[in-house]
């Protein structure tokens, strides 16, 4: 089963990474993009297991994302 | 309006990050995790400009994703 955590920093927690590729691509010509947030994505594959929701939950909130600066969100797949 | 570029390393490309990150689930029990591969979004904010598509897809293979090693989508949101 394909499992995908999508991290990304708080509304309000600064991002010098994507203002640093804001301020390239204004520097390249493309004058038209006003703001870039990165975040990242975990592919997971798992096997079958009890609780999964929560296990998924627990290690997103573990291992995965940074609760304090970052919020997280758990997308199961087929 | 919103757009979303997924980049993740092909999937021929091993991934060091993902890796570490399944050892250290094993170790603290999550045996029932097969893989993990790590990737990136690139959420923008952008304003209207002729030929957006062509743009985006543009930026996305000089500044965001390295093609060599990396796939990207795009994602044109509202």
């Amino acid at each position: 089963m394909k499992i995908k955590v999508y991290v990304k920093l708080k509304e309000t927690v600064l991002d010098p990474q994507g203002e640093a590729i804001l301020q390239s691509a204004k520097r390249n010509g493309y004058d038209f993009i006003d703001s870039v947030r990165v975040g990242k994505i975990f592919e997971l594959e798992v096997s079958k297991t009890e609780n999964l929701n929560e296990k998924i939950d627990e290690i997103s909130k573990k291992m995965l994302a940074n609760p304090i600066i970052e919020e997280y969100s758990i997308e199961v797949g087929e």
